[in-house]
């Protein structure tokens, strides 16, 4: 009797974790190994709470569903945020998901995410092994941080990165039309790793000279280093554009987001981001016009703007995923290993789970300048070949044509 | 011996603006009447410096660039906030402009832009009527904002409408995720005319509702039914988005943005937005899982966004000013006239420039809600056929590929 799978998503949303989604659908249906392919709904939870759903019908009633899955943003099987626990912790956490998975039938799980869904790969294949179940665990990397080591790039940065490149160009052009001094800051994800931000470099061509300045997470950073940089570009430009990480810290490795916090007139304590935090140092120190932008969670849900080498990536990474697994393979994350840069050309591979939960993958500090100010070419070779590529969506109305998400949180009426 | 063309741009920037440029330049080479068409750089204000740059030789020189030109967001030829005094109060600056204008032998005068614009190209015509100048002035309007009236809708409204609808339907994917309740607040531009928020109701389709909330600028806000509203629509739906636009006010007339000033350590007055005011009620009041994003200035420069509907009209908006001062006429601006909704049908006309400057637009208090707190289906109806179509960008190294504009404050190096 063959097999059925089972797939869920974790962490938090990425123009392209659909993409592996529907690369791992694509793997069973074409395996004459597997039956069905169930997803959990809400990642992991939906296992405990037995929320799942048939994709193997979605998939074939639907059969262009596939392609409308791999292109729309966040995740179609929702999210969830559950540190699973070690099995000295909890042991019965484990009896209860592995007696779940037997009654279904499951010969192999895949859990598509970052660093924690990882975690909980490397766990439950560890448990497997120890109790003797036949169960197979596989992880497909996602996170746009692209802070997963053990893989050249994760699925999803390519996606964020071209929306930022873009981004950062669009709003070059809308700075330029004044012809007086003026200052504007962009604010991107990155708490630990720099990756995003320096992607912002690769908006300059020939007559963008913008950002000028970039500042990581993986170099402290100095207020009065940041006005200097601001002083003396305002001597070779008027307009002068800066990329920052909210995730910058300070020498003593206090966040430079913390160091702005007010009280509103109740006393309530009001934080704001880096960008603002800048912001106000400008203003406040300089005095000339400035404005911060937070490009916030759109940079990881545009979905319009995907990466093509990005998405193809992601479903390979789905679909060998499944491969791996029917050669008997558990307890490995799918990765991606670069051949070449130029031409672009990659493997992909089994990548050990052990170190990935706990470690991050940041910006090398030699791609970065000594000055701490801006990144290197490096940063630009390394990036370009991920952003390559545009994405036919489909337009209706006017809007992108998504995958209908129902079965989640959307409050819409499911007939 | 034929006359030549000036044209210039003014006020903020959009992803159509320099469509209607592209309908100027192609409406003055395709004209038997007109010889050159020069640009002003930095608006009327180019104009007194006599910064210009010669666009038939631009366009002779490099025939793609016309396309490249209208798919461009911001403003190729720079802007200005100059406001021209009357003839009563300096004579003078009309007679320095009317000599340049002269000297260049100019015998029509393009300007793109809002109500200010409007307001200089009544002026000056009025001025020509007065002291019997034959020079001819048009104006061609652009604004996000859609405030201005005896035009049905404005150049650079569609555009900013489907970025904004596009980006709510994405946000909307990105906050289904997670199975808890959650509040997101999306602060929209709109000082006084709620147009780009109410386009926020497009993103709504047969799976997604939100956003479920919607408050513009015409109706006062209460706090207290805010706060309420969000209560009663977290009984139907876990995940609650609200559009909001950044110049609502209360009863009395005061910005809600003004009510959450904050003070940080140095006692300098912070200023954050409508969203983070709302955010912060939420937190501090409901105390449930709360964020705000501001679209910022990306919503005006998304060009690769755009609407084809809306950038069609602007290059025709820039072609029939051409055409309606060949045929004499002045002090008009080139404008929309609905002539049906389904199919979607216009006339261009020329408007009376004397009210433009002086009025606002506003969204219909019939077309809100008795609540205030959401839109009805006339908005929907108005809206959907300015955000059809899309533009075809073409992409070098995975980016957009725009017109440069060296000549403009970019810091590049000019060779």
């Amino acid at each position: 009797m063959k097999k059925n799978c089972l797939v869920a998503q974790s962490g938090g949303p990425t123009a392209a974790i659909n993409a592996s989604l529907a690369g791992v659908i694509n793997g069973v249906i074409a395996s004459e190994k597997y039956d069905r392919i169930y997803g959990a709904i809400h990642g992991i939870s939906g296992v405990f709470e037995k929320n799942f759903m048939d994709l193997t019908d979605l998939i074939n009633e639907h059969g262009q569903q596939i392609d409308l899955l791999s292109t729309t943003p966040a995740m179609f099987l929702g999210s969830c945020r559950f540190k699973m626990p070690t099995i000295e912790e909890d042991k019965e956490v484990y009896e209860i998901l592995f007696k779940t998975l037997e009654e279904m039938n499951i010969g192999a799980f895949f859990y598509i995410g970052g660093n924690d869904s990882m975690d909980t790969v490397d766990k439950l294949s560890r448990y497997a092994a120890e109790f003797k179940s036949d169960i197979l665990f596989a992880g497909v990397p996602k996170t746009i941080d692209n802070d997963l080591i053990n893989t050249d790039h994760t699925p999803g940065f390519g996606s964020a990165a071209k929306y930022i490149a873009t981004t950062m160009l669009e709003i070059a052009h809308d700075t330029y039309i004044y012809d007086l001094s003026c200052v504007t800051i962009v604010e991107i994800m990155g708490r630990n790793a720099g990756w995003l931000t320096a992607a912002a470099a690769l908006a300059r061509n020939t007559y963008n000279p913008t950002p000028q300045l970039i500042y990581l997470p993986e170099v402290p950073f100095s207020k009065e280093q940041f006005l200097e940089d601001i002083k003396q570009q305002l001597k070779i430009s008027k307009n002068i554009v800066v990329a920052v990480s909210e995730g910058i810290r300070d020498k003593d490795g206090v966040y430079i987001s913390a160091q702005n916090a007010t009280l509103d007139k109740f006393g309530h304590p009001q934080l704001s981001g880096v960008g603002k935090t800048l912001e106000n140092y400008v203003k406040n120190e300089l005095g000339i016009k400035v404005r911060s932008i937070e490009l916030n969670i759109i940079q990881r849900c545009g979905g319009h703007l995907a990466s093509r080498t990005d998405l193809d990536e992601a479903v390979k990474l789905g679909e060998f995923a499944v491969r791996f697994t029917e050669e008997g393979n558990t307890g490995f994350m799918t990765a991606l290993k670069r051949k070449s840069t130029i031409p672009y050309m990659y493997d992909i591979e089994m990548a050990p789970l052990a170190e990935i939960a706990n470690q991050e993958k940041k910006v090398p500090r030699e791609w970065i300048n000594e000055a701490g100010n801006n990144v290197k070419q490096e940063v630009i070779d390394y990036m370009r070949p991920l952003i390559q590529g545009e994405v036919s969506i489909s337009y209706r109305d006017g809007l992108p044509v998504y995958i209908p998400v129902p079965h989640l949180n959307t409050g819409a009426k499911v007939e």
